[in-house]
């Protein structure tokens, strides 16, 4: 185990009804004027903000909307909120959505109290010493953002996905009522449920000894799997809604990655693809990571190995290692066609990707290599991009 | 899963040689007066604490040191703590030990900005609503109370053992270096894993579903005993002594609670056999927890079945429940032995316990009943005190 700071500072509020808390929460954390941030109609149509306003109104708190955040969210609306952020002198940025919108949110609190471009931040220019506070109510359960300090921008010019990660960026507080996520189309629980597994996985395929973090590690990958095959069949069983919210959050919140060098070169190939080609993130994730499995193992093959029995759930018996690791890879990918998921990037996007495009690109963000676990040259994303087509 | 909040702010500094950040990490939190408390002198022999005083220097903090707090830690350390807090103009409080001495440095941060006698808020006549900051550096893996809001301090008029559980109380960093621990006792470290082991079995014991919850709690259980067995063939295994160490902190800082109704009626009758006879707390509870899951497990078998099979390795196959159970309570049994330790009051404390006296203060300090899984009389709690002889 590799020393570490683990540090979680959010306060997770967690059950039906929560939501109607949210005034007194956002007070509670200081807040006076709010932005509040959110994405589509569904919210506004199922009465979730209306809830919220009222909620606020009756804490004497002060709101200002920026609406219609949109997936993979872009920089034209950070700049947008931090000028509104700016103009309506908010002391509180409160995210109503999922990941792109706590994204939008987070960057906006870093650029309000800036006078540096908040892009800089994100590109490694500058280092963020401050934020205004970011409150949470998660609808989407699957980047986990409400528990991180990462947020994950595309800038329009260019095309450019790149992610930062601060602990001022951590939610104060998230307010999590499985209840909401209820009336998520399949599509999008699907894709949470690869998101949130995938962030276990950039934690779990590591060099550094780490039995504890593995064994609890496991235990919450086989939930999430389960979980998401029982909502398949019930969309409305609690705790099977409760089950995965929660997982999404220990996913990314650090809990898995303590003392571990984390790999990310899977978020990071498929960011190039939700980036050019405007695919949700755990839909391309679904592709990328069973080619990045199958690539890593042939180098590398004990966590796969360790994966393929303890996660997956391979008898080894009678098997040998590349066996077994092909079976857990193809129950992997099993796992996501039974979700309704492609593992085929030309199914997913509906063409063959231009992968030249996608590893220039690739390059250009990262540089040339990527990853810890087996450390990767743009050949070795290249040959990934074509094990996912 | 029941509504929860989880909130557990303490940054952790996990690793080899992080004492040497005490000072810089106490600074960072504001603190510029200290009040230093630790336990024996092992803790100055080591070296442990000319480190640490060298580092607060080294940072022009102020220190005043509070020492020889003793294990079952006494009121009249706390009432010395904050008079002398009180009189240094204290305003921050720095823990160096285990359980007990964090105990008694979060009861004397309590009290050192209260007009209110301390005990007050550990009786319930009054709730607490401020406290001095209270930083960690973990020396004993045990009682989890680095990561917790909670304090166990006994008056010695009458020698009643309570505790309180405020997030007031959560300390605000804990350092925690592995090596520290190589040198402790083999009798400290094993009683150590037995209080851990059984901070998470108050959580998990519970009829609240929660599969997730359940799966990675057993995870963190399992890991615990193997890498306690490992330990006692060698103490100076870093990885076993890190994985004891972190699997401490997850044990109560709330996860393996979230969403679930916690019993706590293993560490209430415990208490008063620590408080009566003055033994390790770790040492008591392997006595008492086999005799209450025994007892428990005729009433409500559920859990206990599944703690056989996923924490014991009970193998199901051809056995019933009954036979299950006690083959897991068994198992249980010989691992309290492995380490070392015995599993019989009489023979911990050297002679037949007065079982009258010790349900007499339970009784008094509890009321009539105690726990959720099995709701237990105090008639019952008699049968358990008999059960563990």
């Amino acid at each position: 185990m590799d020393n570490f700071t683990f540090y979680s500072p959010t306060e997770f509020i967690f059950g039906k009804d929560t939501q109607k808390k949210t005034g007194e929460t956002v007070k509670r954390f200081g807040g006076n004027k709010v932005l509040l941030v959110y994405g589509g109609s569904s919210a506004e149509k199922s009465g979730l903000i209306k809830e919220i306003t009222d909620s606020l109104m009756s804490e004497g708190i002060e709101y200002t909307i920026l609406k219609g955040i949109q997936p993979n969210p872009t920089d034209d609306r950070v700049y947008e909120g931090i000028a509104q952020a700016t103009r309506e002198g908010v002391t509180f940025i409160l995210a109503v959505g999922g990941g792109s919108v706590i994204d939008t949110a987070k960057a906006i609190a870093l650029g309000a109290v800036s006078t540096r471009d908040f892009w800089d931040f994100f590109c490694g220019k500058a280092t963020p010493v401050a934020a205004l506070p970011v409150g949470v109510v998660l609808t989407i359960p699957a980047a986990g953002s409400e528990a991180s300090g990462n947020s994950v921008i595309t800038k329009l010019a260019g095309m450019h996905k790149l992610s930062i990660r601060t602990n001022i960026l951590r939610p104060r507080f998230a307010i999590m009522n499985p209840e909401l996520t209820m009336t998520l189309p399949w599509f999008q629980t699907a894709c949470g449920a690869v998101d949130m597994l995938c962030h276990i996985f950039e934690r779990y395929f590591s060099n550094t000894p780490a039995q504890l973090v593995n064994g609890y590690s496991e235990a919450i990958m086989r939930d999430i799997m389960a979980r998401a095959l029982e909502l398949k069949v019930n969309g409305n069983d609690y705790e099977a809604r409760a089950d995965i919210m929660w997982a999404g959050t220990l996913a990314h919140n650090g809990l898995c990655g303590v003392g571990k060098e984390e790999d990310w070169a899977t978020h990071r190939i498929e960011h190039e693809v939700s980036a050019l080609y405007n695919v949700t993130h755990g839909a391309g994730l679904a592709c990328i990571a069973p080619a990045w499995l199958s690539f890593v193992s042939k180098k590398n093959p004990d966590m796969v190995w360790r994966f393929s029995i303890n996660v997956m759930g391979v008898d080894p018996e009678r098997l040998d290692t590349d066996q077994i690791i092909d079976k857990g890879i193809q129950l992997l990918k099993d796992f996501y066609h039974d979700l309704g998921l492609t593992t085929s990037l030309t199914e997913l996007i509906g063409k063959t990707p231009d992968i030249d495009a996608l590893v220039e690109s690739l390059e250009g963000n990262m540089g040339k290599t990527l990853g810890f676990y087996v450390p990767l040259s743009m050949d070795d994303c290249r040959e990934i991009y074509k094990l996912a087509l």
